[in-house]
């Protein structure tokens, strides 16, 4: 059972955070965020598939390999993607000077970068706010932490659970930020977890492959992936539970589950943040043959500019969301579709039902809205997150000049 | 060469045409159109690849397959998707009541529907209009018959062009209606070409698939697939030019150039027209391994919500276009990747160089706009033609209440 409580990413044993301004973002907001463990910690992540991956993605790929990690460094401001050789070395000496200061070696520092692109990191502000970082680091940095990696993003996004492991009280927390595309020119979700957990690195992956999969993977904001997507997560195993180092075992499952609801948790509050969003819609695609053709499909409804303005605009267009699914490449059957937005039946055998036309402006004129659609070909099912597209969308993305 | 000339789809030999009231649409305007070619025509057509394919799609799809036809008929205001059964039965309906007023074989007769979906066609007034369209037949009735096909099309789509076959002159004409997804409930795509050159029909489809994946094909106004979309081409022969039934022959070279002058030509115009569109963008991949790359890389810039904003606030924000080029799925290589818009070299090996913004924010100010991105991969090369993302987009697609 998995129990809510506060901390975020400093609720595990064993981990400070820091936030600090160091003058990257010309707001003067915190722009460098700090997570350190105080001892060596098991190291998973996984990075964005954009083939113009930025430097920190390299530099924190490389690292990760290694299976261990005792801190991750994170600015916001600057993305330093497209920057060439030089950004390369920068991300490099932003490990460096992490390491440092922390005594620790550079390849145990994951670093992490969402802001601006095409710029170089101005590096005299990354060192002056490394080193402060470090001075401040403390159970309870986490706030500032949370302030310091955020960009567009309208509110902080934070969660943690307990939950007991082998007898043993274990906690795990995570932050993360925003999946609208960012001002000014994409897009960053990071994501990063904590936990005082016992987990072999090979076995955290796998773990994190599988969150990953159910929740980050599930979302869409505006279908744009960026440079610089990063989600990563330590396990120092401070909480005292033996280590979990086989996939197939209950503690296992167990843990695997509440890395799965932190990511959850966390991928939602990135979509209730998406850029101009007046609606939260949940949609679920059952009835399919495999899992993939059900996200497949349910990604199509998700992604839809039609469907995501027809929400905005409070309209039960049921003929856009029927259209979507199908031209998602999953091959649906018309006549054994049927569809439900809030629980109403609204399609069935792929025609208009005669519904109550009521009680359906009712559930449309809630910000949340589940939209259920089954494609009665098989057993599997997926469910995504996504958001509405609003002015406000339009506003964010298309009035800012650089 | 290509002469452009007057008279759309009747400026061929042979073809006359109509659009008539016949009460379908609430505006009252011209919804359905009857193109009909005197003798009978060499036959091709294209369908939606959406699995919810409406009825008239599945009723074109099995005539086409004779190879010849004499008329075809489109109807507006109702797009008999969704439909079940009944709605097959009625595009039936449509086809056999066509074919009986025309004296022509049921088979002989294409249908096509565009506009609200989930409701039967009223089949009393469709009968009534298509009577009438019959009576009404003439070699200037092209443009109530380009009034006729239209939904939320701001303005008519027609060309026609003359050129020498065998020394004989011949035209082809073609006629289309929108692209943005239209109220209340989808886009349709169509288009419809007459041409008095005579094509034997396998060699006509040949023509047809080539000429679409370079026009109709390589237009995105939102990214999403119509359950309507359809192009028809018909070759009545009546120029008097040898028949065409060999795609080696130098005869197919000229006639295939023209189809797809025409069909590029419509679907710059249905981009033009995209909903809420106030830019026209153009953009170019060059320098991919195979042309399959260099259109993927294009239509994911092209697609981009961000990339689309940007544009409509006159933003050249370069990191957004690299960006989608980089998550496109194609094996990209940043450090080789160069970005110009409107000539002007804005990314070169991946990072910035250093452009006159005064010439860029001019080049944006435009309203036409030519975005070229070479990837130094390759030798193949593919052109996009896409449209901003606007308010009036959002307004367009949120306000309109089923």
């Amino acid at each position: 059972m998995l129990k809510e409580i506060g901390g975020g990413i400093t609720a595990p044993k064993g981990f400070m955070a820091a936030g600090v301004k160091a003058g990257i973002k010309k707001s003067g907001k915190e722009d460098i965020a700090l997570i350190y463990s105080k001892t060596p910690a098991s190291a998973a992540a996984l990075f964005t598939t954009n083939a113009m991956a930025a430097a920190p993605v390299i530099v924190s790929r490389q690292a990760v390999k290694h299976g261990t990690a005792r801190a991750i460094v994170i600015n916001s401001g600057c993305a330093n993607a497209c920057t060439g050789p030089q950004g390369l070395a920068d991300a490099r000496t932003m490990a460096e000077l992490t390491a440092t200061v922390l005594g620790v070696a550079p390849h145990e520092v994951l670093v992490a970068s969402t802001g601006i692109i095409g710029v170089h990191l101005p590096m005299d502000k990354i060192a002056a706010g490394i080193k402060q970082a470090a001075a401040e680091l403390s159970e309870t940095g986490q706030e500032k932490a949370l302030q310091a990696i955020m960009t567009t993003d309208t509110f902080p996004k934070s969660c943690a659970y307990e939950f007991m492991l082998s007898g043993v009280p274990v906690r795990i927390g995570g932050m993360a930020k925003g999946a609208g595309m960012i001002h000014p020119n994409m897009a960053t979700m990071l994501a990063f977890v904590t936990t005082d957990a016992a987990v072999a690195a090979p076995v955290l992956q796998k773990a994190l492959i599988e969150a990953v999969n159910l929740s980050f993977n599930m979302i869409s904001v505006d279908g744009d992936t960026s440079t610089n997507d990063m989600v990563g997560v330590l396990a120092n195993g401070q909480a005292g539970a033996p280590v979990i180092d086989n996939a197939d075992s209950e503690e296992y499952r167990i843990f695997a589950a509440a890395l799965k609801a932190v990511c959850i948790n966390l991928a939602k509050q990135i979509v209730r943040d998406g850029e101009g969003a007046t609606k939260f819609l949940e949609i679920t695609v059952t009835g399919a043959e495999t899992f993939s053709q059900a996200k497949q499909a349910a990604m199509a409804v998700a992604k839809s500019p039609l469907v995501k303005t027809a929400f905005f605009g409070e309209d039960p267009n049921w003929g856009r969301i029927l259209c979507a699914v199908g031209y998602s490449g999953v091959p649906v059957q018309s006549e054994k579709t049927a569809l439900a937005i809030g629980g109403i039946p609204i399609v069935r055998s792929g025609m208009a039902t005669s519904f109550d036309e009521q009680a359906l402006r009712k559930v449309m004129s809630a910000r949340d809205i589940a939209i259920t659609i089954d494609l009665g070909l098989g057993p599997a099912a997926a469910t995504v997150w996504t958001c509405d597209f609003s002015y406000e969308y339009v506003k964010i993305n298309g009035e800012y000049h650089t």
